[in-house]
């Protein structure tokens, strides 16, 4: 990784003469910008490429080559990366297209590459990338066309690396015109061998780096991006995504445009919020935050202080801040006579601190106010809100710079209109800025939450847990040759892990639902019993709250009947003690083509339907983060106290979800699917419990 | 309005000769910026003011004017105001700060501030404003800073009317370095007279004017907002508003900086939703908003065709596109074949179009395209996604101008990064052009929200309305000196307004309520019946379901007795034949202090609390309205059909809001609030039945 991240030496393979080639821009960008290292064009017909001493192979280069930048046409890449297996070289850079991304035999083709990496131990970046930059050192083996175009190339603590590689470069533009300083943009293509995961975590290790950003459209190396992510929470460097392919439109085009599975875009949110990744939606979200994450600093909480010269957006920042999960508290009687001490009389010294059109006139209120804010112990973050003013900028960037200096609090500053020089001025001094409240609001509010992230630490395996028995449930139904389980069996397996099941007797006639009823005591459900019915409420297969023998004994004598007419003469009854009502969630087990065995917890009954409302993470989760799920729902509140009933009881839930995520953990190559449906959680200290529960097993040979 | 919105003279009374000074600022900017009409500086003690010759008073100019600035402090204002009404003048401007948002002195002289205007025929703009500008003529009766920064004022199709004063320079500030054309900026400070609905209302008939921006703080004349909204909609004349105050801490911050009420803020979304009102979250939004509607196209359905020249810039765009509400649908067959056939192998030719890196290449790649989906039917709006390549931007840009010439459909371009000159130059050439595919897509959402916008027409009186019989209820509790009533009087009211409430019987005793229950037949509820218990089911008032004559009896002794426990023996019982189950609604009428009758419809029950989802409109309303406020709400999916279950009769749902409007804005003057809870909707044509109301009239002497 220390040959591609920073390379000493750079051979250009198919170097061209012509700086406005492809082939002659990666030669023409680092003689141009100054790369630091040694820069080596290859070209078998010419002496020179741009003036520089050319070579006619690698094999005619002395001394180490770090970095192979291949520009060949597609059919001739996986010989020249075995050619720089053979030369010791460790890295190679593909720019050429016209492999997965086109056709059939582009895509044998790139299986062909795959081979030729993996067996020369050359590491791949690409094929069909525009290459990268280091920007510190000016290695800038790439052909991307941001450097077409006039740009001052500012070096700085944000790293980037995007699967895409035109957008990649017109971010990389928008980036650096916003002053972000980039340490890398690293562009990986179709990702034969290196992934935007493995490349963010080899970027953890650059002493450069603070903050990393990500352009995802798919995820190749779902195990890699968890790793990453909570390396990159244990150094406090945050990783920013924008992961594309949410809607159904934006999937299917990502599924044309690369070789990447979208995957189900919920799984990776729910995912990137449990491994403190912070996902934004779009290219301005991603650089503002990039901004106010490059400054380094964090909040000790959500508290947000704002100082403004137009009490209009002040307003405006209130609302923004509370909808990104910002208080903007009054200040207390005492803290606003200090304030109001210091500002004009027809101001206001409550939150936010309205200095008025004054501030135009006398400058100077602005640092006086800004002093006490730093000294009032409930402000976490400061907002100062500016505009035009170009005539009062010298005195406002410093008074906002000696503040920032003074305290290693959050500042940031909206300064809308006006020339848009003091904005640049602030962020040369690290400090961020918009133009529009509502960014800055946002921006604020990913730092808080990231700042406030709960610590990411492995779950500890719950107690009580047989993964023997669950097991040994699969193992007798496999032997039979069956990959769905019925009822009793899924329950069986989600009993092994300590989850409370309603209880119940599988009986195989009328008479001995009876008895089962006899021995259960009081109301119980009957059901059909069969691995071959799958929805079995829909086939009107399920009695419920039965409470005398001879209800029992004929819908025992009709669901019997039912299963008949349904062809499964086989099926038995289930019989089921009622649970208590209560509030219904559903637990799922599923897997996911990246990120493997995960764990959604959601809503049951109308609802889920209705409002879609579900959680997702990779499992397994402790009873913390399963807490989260439930509480974060939409309809999370219905676990609370609603109209004067008392809350549900979480903690069980929490712990149900916890002990499925754990099976979903331990069973991951044995476990397709699996569904509790409902989970009955009663109120709180009355536990929760499996009501029904269905699992599939993955196909095996 | 004409004197204010386009005054050929222009005097500044108090006008000082230091052009710094906030009294000097307005004549040096008309002086500087060239104003077309005649400017006459006041001063009683100078011969000239700024190189102009000066007059001492009003009365020593001749011929008439148009429009005064008062510059004068607070003290002086009214009776300046008394003294231009002497002189003929119609239309001054109050820049002075220390009025109503300062201290109960400054409310005072307000107050006598609006007498003045009122007596002496000046309509007055202020006070504590900034002024305005009318662009085209350079008429800037103003001291907004805007103006002293580097600014090249530019004339457009955009008004903007701001109740904030720095933030609106702010904002009108950022408009121009985006290019977009600003006929008027006025801000309206206190509104002592002149309002933003008011101005709005004036701007209307601007020929040049085709957009309408406002800033609003709270509304002071909702009855004017929604006029001037009703023909803004008529004449396709926008009206684009931020609205602050959504959140606590945002509402408490406006009501501190202005005298405005903020008022509740789900109240104002849902009638500007009613009235066509584009309503926005931000200064970037409202800019970005401005840019597309006035570009003066809009669109005939909510299909988009992306044509990018980065795959990721085009899933981006699908993704927000469809977040925006617009649909991103692959191409079919032919049409595919048809564009494949002008792009490159490797491109994508279902939608979003990816024109690939070789677009760069081959830029007219672009204009060959944009051919084939200018003739694609099914393309409602397109959207040209770029970036840097500032090398291509002529052959991009005359391409686009070119489409843009042959079509009369919205076309927008985003293009990120690069030197932001393409940017500008497609933005003077009328097309809309942003940096970010997510604003570019929010925009168009709210163009294709605002072009299939419902026509605004008055809803017709419903059938079998009988207000006699609802004011003779209201005689009666008010001849008994009640403004609560009870839930029989209640119903009575909603009945005489044609909705269908639950069959009840009034009764006294426990003989009676067996009585009732005969005549009612099937289960009946049995509820306390009396004006002076407010939530009767919090007390166990309630009792459901009840079907045997000794249940009854029970009963009615039980709740008598808790009546007498409670102190209120009077009370009497209401037995009620009990609903279908269904779905439950609320519906609520309340009193907006800006918009007066205004009916609420959300869900009822549990989700009530934990999803807080209702939707409002000012009554009264058609079914059509009442129908979108109820599939609108988020869990409006409940009238749908739900797991099996037939949906909903959304019909006689509708047709209920719509009945509760009418009462609504019929009886405004008596009615303080009034809510059917719940509204029991039972599936489709088995119709809606009211099962609880509970009414209160207003205050009267």
């Amino acid at each position: 990784m220390r040959e591609l991240l920073y390379p000493r030496s750079i051979a250009v393979l198919g170097a061209s003469n012509d700086p406005v080639k492809l082939s002659g821009r990666p030669v023409d960008y680092m003689k141009r910008f100054g790369y630091r290292g040694r820069l080596l064009p290859i070209n078998p017909t010419r002496r020179t490429v741009q003036g520089l001493p050319a070579y006619r192979s690698l094999d005619e280069v002395d001394g180490d080559i770090d970095l192979v930048m291949i520009m060949l046409p597609a059919e001739r890449v996986s010989e020249a990366v075995r050619t720089c297996g053979k030369r010791g070289v460790k890295a190679a850079i593909v720019g050429a297209a016209g492999f997965a991304e086109t056709d059939a035999a582009g895509a044998a083709m790139q299986e062909e590459l795959r081979t030729a990496a993996a067996e020369s131990g050359v590491r791949v970046l690409g094929p069909n990338c525009l290459g990268m930059m280091s920007v510190a050192d000016r290695a800038l083996p790439t052909f991307s066309s941001s450097l077409d175009e006039h740009v001052e190339l500012r070096s700085g603590p944000v790293a980037f690396v995007s699967q895409s590689g035109a957008f990649g470069s017109w971010m990389f533009s928008e980036a650096q015109r916003t002053g972000i300083g980039i340490s890398h943009y690293i562009n990986t293509g179709n990702e034969v061998d290196l992934t935007v995961p493995e490349l963010l975590d080899a970027l953890l290790d650059s002493e450069q780096t603070r903050v990393l950003l990500a352009y995802l459209e798919g995820v190749n190396d779902g195990e890699r991006l968890l790793t990453a992510a909570r390396r990159a929470s244990l150094l406090d460097k945050p990783i920013i995504a924008v992961k594309v392919g949410r809607s159904v439109a934006g999937a299917r085009a990502a599924q044309s445009h690369t070789a990447s599975l979208a995957g189900e875009d919920a799984v990776f949110d729910g995912i990137a919020r449990q491994h403190g990744i912070v996902r934004v939606d779009g290219t301005e979200a991603m650089l503002d935050a990039a901004q106010i994450f490059a400054a380094g600093r964090r909040s000790a909480g959500r508290r947000l202080t704002a100082l403004t010269g137009s009490g209009g957006a002040g307003i405006l920042m209130a609302d923004a801040a509370t909808a990104a999960g910002l208080i903007v508290e009054s200040w207390d009687e005492p803290w606003q006579a200090k304030m109001a001490a210091v500002i004009p009389a027809y101001g206001t010294a409550r939150n936010p601190v309205d200095l008025t059109g004054m501030l135009v006139v006398e400058p100077d209120l602005l640092r006086r106010s800004l002093e006490v804010a730093l000294d009032h112990p409930g402000t976490d973050m400061i907002v100062v809100l500016l505009g035009n003013s170009d005539g009062c900028a010298d005195e406002f960037v410093a008074a906002v710079a000696d503040a920032h200096e003074t305290t290693d609090r959050p500042i940031v500053v909206v300064w809308t209109g006006g020339s848009g020089i003091p904005r640049r001025r602030l962020r040369d001094l690290g400090i961020p800025c918009y133009t529009d409240p509502g960014r800055a609001a946002a921006a604020l509010g990913l730092l808080a939450d990231y700042s406030l992230r709960p610590a990411m630490r492995q779950p500890e395996r719950p107690p009580r847990i047989d993964p023997g028995a669950a097991r040994e449930v699969i193992r007798q139904a496999r032997a039979a040759g069956r990959s769905q389980l019925d009822e009793e069996e899924s329950s069986r397996l989600i009993a092994a892990y300590g989850v409370r099941c309603a209880e119940s007797r599988a009986v195989a006639d009328a008479d001995a639902a009876v008895a089962a009823f006899a021995e259960l005591g009081g109301p119980v459900a009957v059901k059909l019993l069969s691995d071959r019915i799958g929805h079995k409420s829909d086939i009107g297969g399920v009695r419920l709250g039965l409470s005398d023998t001879e209800e029992i004994r004929a819908a025992a004598g009709d669901l019997l009947a039912l299963a008949r007419c349904e062809g499964v003469p086989e099926a038995r009854l289930l019989v089921q003690r009622m649970a208590e009502p209560g509030t219904e969630l559903i637990i799922g087990i599923k897997r996911d083509p990246a990120f493997g065995p995960v764990v959604v917890a959601g809503l049951g009954g109308v609802l889920v339907e209705v409002l879609a409302d579900s959680a997702s993470a990779a499992a397994p989760v402790g009873p913390e983060t399963a807490r989260h799920l439930l509480t974060g729902l939409r309809g999370g509140g219905l676990l609370g106290a609603v109209r004067g009933r008392p809350p549900r009881d979480v903690d069980a839930a929490a712990d149900a979800v916890a002990r499925v995520s754990w099976l979903a953990a331990d069973l991951a190559d044995e476990i397709a699917e699996l569904d509790v449906n409902p989970l009955m959680v009663a109120e709180a200290g009355a536990g929760a419990v499996a009501v029904d529960c269905l699992a599939v097993l993955t196909k095996k040979n």
